[in-house]
């Protein structure tokens, strides 16, 4: 008998009729002979309600009764999947954050997972019944209900698989696997049968949203098998598995593209040594995470300095950065908002060194204008203009082409 | 400094404008200088849209996961409630039924309370917090989430102000006060200042919807000052408390009317001995309250018996009715919805014999034929048609003179 984790987000159980189906989806893998823990994330937009209801109540919501309220939603939908499997004849019980025993530090709305201990669920499970835990919400060292944070119920499923030594983590979503590009800008993408932890991490990194950058980081640490599939097709998936496991390593994996940063640049900065450091320490105290740096040569000892930060910290950059050109003499700063990072990866490219030469290539007969590149041996990621985002995606997937799955390692480009 | 428990119920939390009303008030009672503890109910319909939920996943929803459903309702508004208070500069901080350490045992959907570990909550109000308790709900001895049933905000409040030692329990509703009668019936209708906790628990067991009877139970025995007030004006309302503090003691207190009960009778019962335990064991094994049993003289060794139940336990009592009615050797059995029932309370009838007559003379006056009647020594009720119970409540009102207030101990009918 194995042991499944699979976790159904919000899209999945977002009305009564969609969590019968779940229901039923669970019962047939339990039927299977499968021991079964469910994590489940609030219906569809009731987190989105919860949000605007305290904005009527408080200008300003306190951290701790925010997560106090937000994880009514999961406790909600825990309850409904767990009642519509106990219709079905099958014994469901549902646990909360705190009753699943997923002990987080005291970061109210980002927690971070500091211990899970499952001994409920372990013994549910033993009992044969199917355990229903709420994803993205746990208790505190501080006794007090915490959130994960954006994605939390993937990091929650994890966990769980980490802790229950489950065989796999099912991630059931609304599309059903990890595609070389997103499908709905490149109808030619293609679904990956495998990709290892460490494409998966750069593409989460950089705008796939099909898992959460942080439960890769905990499924790659505690070495959980995740398995991204659909909630409403029966199909195999996506895994995300060690690299040394990928079975047909392709030289490129897939392409992701994210239009939620923003590109700031320091113009006319003296070029003396630490002023890169007096530039970033600022921001990074902030909190607010830069990425993308780049600085050109330096002309008549000035230097232009620009980086992508997250469009959502501007507003909290801007002050910050007016002080700092100041403080460091440089000309001024701009913000450009309409921008998109494109990134292609894949884990052969680290013995293929064509391929960045491939993409730039692809940009330029396009007519498509690279503002910043960087790359790390596995991925090269592109700064274009917004409004060239799509078709950027869709020259390089065509250039390299990743719809017939032809680049394997061994072939170059 | 005073401690003072609250409880708000869900039309006083209904929407974010009147929990931030809410907000106001409990802040104003801060200020005053008395340290507040919160009970608070779930928004206004939050209850009737998850159980109308639950009904669309499951035909007979789980009761563990029922309560677990249930529960997220207060978990919304106390937050809710507590980050408007933050809002305010004040010090908020909300605990869910566990975290309040309301200890029940494990009856779902209608546990009582075996524990109250109030430290929690105690260490809150000592540090000069504000303490927002979820009503309704606790945690099992098997560590499950329950709740309470019908009116189990108010037996939290209770029971809180209980544990904690609070100086007084206030309970805010929509009115403001208990009146002499349901004023909505009765337009003269006076709010009375005091009244004892055991004309209160026969008020409430009698359809006074003002107060869920368990609380009135619990505060009795735990000798808990309850004031019962409005959310939306200042003034006092009625205060409960024990028959020896009330000041001036009316030989009536008031009037209450129940129109859900169903009056049963089982014709033609061969009168033998032992045979009305026969009748009414199966139906309190059943967990069917029967109310107001009267057997009338037997005619020729036969007599009708006649009882009220519930309304909402006919459907089950039905067929145990007919199993009985063939085992006793009766001719059958009639059943009728269309009734009310019609009770006066006063601790003063005590030594006022002639309150009884005064009623039945008044309703004979009017026309209204009495169905049943049955009485206690402070209390007299009568069954009668359900389109007469508003006049009846109103020709009792005025012939008890209940508007004015004179019918005091010392005086006599």
């Amino acid at each position: 008998m194995s042991l499944v984790v699979q976790k159904y987000g919000g899209t999945s159980v977002g009305d009564p009729e969609r969590i019968r189906r779940v229901a039923q989806r669970v019962v047939e893998t339990a039927e299977g002979g499968d021991a079964v823990c469910v994590v489940v994330s609030a219906m569809g937009h009731t987190t989105d309600e919860l949000i605007e209801l305290a904005a009527q109540v408080s200008r300003d919501p306190h951290p701790r009764e925010m997560d106090m309220l937000l994880t009514a939603g999961e406790r909600i939908s825990m309850a409904l999947l767990s009642m519509a499997i106990n219709d079905l004849g099958h014994n469901a019980v549902s646990f909360t954050g705190s009753q699943a025993g997923i002990v987080t530090d005291t970061t109210h709305g980002k927690a971070k997972i500091v211990e899970v201990r499952s001994a409920r669920v372990r013994e549910a499970l033993e009992e044969g019944k199917i355990a229903i835990v709420a994803g993205f919400q746990g208790v505190s060292t501080a006794r007090d209900v915490t959130t994960l944070g954006r994605g939390g119920s993937d990091t929650t499923a994890v966990a769980m698989a980490a802790a229950l030594e489950a065989d796999v983590c099912e991630i059931y979503t609304d599309v059903d696997g990890v595609y070389t590009a997103d499908p709905r800008l490149v109808p030619g993408a293609r679904k990956l049968r495998q990709v290892s932890f460490e494409e998966m991490l750069d593409l989460s990194a950089n705008g796939a949203g099909v898992l959460a950058l942080r439960s890769v980081e905990y499924a790659r640490t505690h070495g959980v098998k995740l398995h991204v599939r659909s909630s409403f097709k029966p199909d195999e998936g996506t895994w995300v598995v060690k690299e040394e496991d990928v079975l047909e390593q392709a030289i490129v994996s897939g392409i992701a593209h994210d239009t939620g940063e923003a590109k700031v640049t320091i113009r006319a900065v003296p070029d003396r040594p630490g002023v890169a450091g007096r530039t970033f320490r600022p921001l990074a105290e902030a909190g607010i995470n830069v990425d993308m740096i780049v600085q050109n040569t330096s002309v008549a000892g000035l230097a232009d300095i620009s980086f992508t930060l997250p469009e959502s910290d501007l507003a909290r950059a801007e002050p910050i950065l007016e002080q700092l050109a100041r403080a460091i003499d440089a000309e001024g700063f701009t913000c450009e908002r309409e921008i998109a990072k494109v990134s292609v990866v894949g884990a052969g490219m680290r013995s293929n060194p064509g391929v960045a030469a491939a993409i730039f290539e692809a940009l330029a007969d396009e007519g498509i204008n690279i503002e910043i590149i960087s790359t790390s041996s596995i991925r090269v990621s592109c700064v274009v203009p917004a409004r060239d985002a799509e078709r950027a995606v869709n020259v390089i997937h065509e250039r390299l082409r990743l719809a017939d799955n032809v680049l394997l390692q061994a072939d170059g480009v």
